[in-house]
């Protein structure tokens, strides 16, 4: 699986006064796109923190193209654009499912650490799952 | 200490697209509110929750009488409104400074609950510096 | 139709420090539902507003009476507890998938108001479509 | 004016299941930080919008250092790193007030549009009063 697609409808609750999703929302559709990416490959979050391994952020940022409106039915795509021992690099693309414009393209990295908060290796079934790439090309 | 006030400003963020403030972002601003409060009697919950107490929500209402709007400088008025030996009422009033007006009224039941979420009696700290108090006037 | 039923999973953006939902997110939730509710029915909430029909909030509130957790699958029920010429009350019920238990439930009070803000009649086809009734039994 | 602090605390709403502040929450931080620097140079973000100038994000970027956590006094530290005809790049730096620890350092670039969402000239008196500076040092 090089990519997963979430459906994701824009809330009044995501919208500011603008009229569009506020810019720090964008992340949290991020959140939902990267669990439901791992759910796809049998990896279940929740489960990993159950076994005291943690994915916290270290970096993040996105990139805004044109806004995400109240109502809109959107696609946020995830896939995974590098990996190493104790980090991922997760890609994201927001799109408007009604004309496939790009709406948001996101990048967030996180760490992989265990209870106490020290860098640990990623598991080994992340490891075995996941197929890197470059994610899809840049324009719409 | 009949009543607390909390002068908070509406940020972007809290607005949707209706130019106010969501309707659910109140309820942050009460939580706000509240733990200003208990910290003006000397009581930091941050380290009650240390010691294995949890004030959970039990119940929240607000009625909304007049739209916050962006920038608007409020005051969140917070008083406690009964005091049970399990359980704490605050009571909420949210101001626009400019003049007064009164936009929204609010109730949150807090439980006591142990690190087992098991029911526990009040903190001595709060029984004893708690001053209970029905709130202001209903109209502005 | 009596009532609709969402299906949503619980984000970590939703959740606060005790692992549970964060108390002010259900009234998200319970915006997902009726926006979907009324969908359900033929009636886009977004159309509305763009005809000039403004659903504002004017009464909300929520008892809690189980924690929802992270990664959660959850069911929003709503339905229309009350037609008035200017005002609907929606109520909501929050249901965790796995075992059937009641987490929460909701209600909220919504004004009818022109784009002046000032109240008006409920449009024709909510009138029509709508079909009240008094919710699910309170036990679970 | 090289730099605007503006302090704030971490609240129960801001943080998530791992007991820190959610990482997209910092960016609502941010948003507070440039309001309240622009305003400390005399420049009111709501009345640009009243005279029919937008600022919306065009870039948004993080990183995060050390996590905030739930009630600790943080400082947002803002300045402008860069700005240009119809654009201006905003820093952002959280320190952690008990120590001074860097929590977080980020970025946020604005466009500048008009009422009908086209680039226009940044006003004349945002060009005037900005100080453009590099930011504090990356090491804490």
């Amino acid at each position: 699986m090089k990519m997963h697609a979430l459906d994701v409808r824009v809330r009044y609750a995501d919208t500011d006064k603008m009229g569009m999703m506020y810019y720090a929302n964008h992340f949290a559709y991020f959140e939902a796109g990267r669990i439901e990416y791992l759910r796809a490959l049998g990896v279940v979050y929740r489960d990993l923190e159950e076994r005291g391994i943690f994915f916290p952020v270290a970096e993040a940022s996105c990139r805004y193209m044109a806004p995400a409106r109240y109502d809109d039915e959107l696609q946020v795509l995830t896939w995974v654009e590098r990996l190493r021992p104790t980090r991922i690099d997760f890609g994201n693309l927001v799109i408007r499912k009604a004309d496939g414009a790009h709406l948001a393209r996101g990048h967030v990295l996180l760490a992989c650490l265990d209870k106490d908060g020290k860098p640990m290796r990623m598991p080994k079934e992340v490891v075995d799952r996941v197929e890197v790439w470059e994610g899809p090309p840049e324009s719409a």
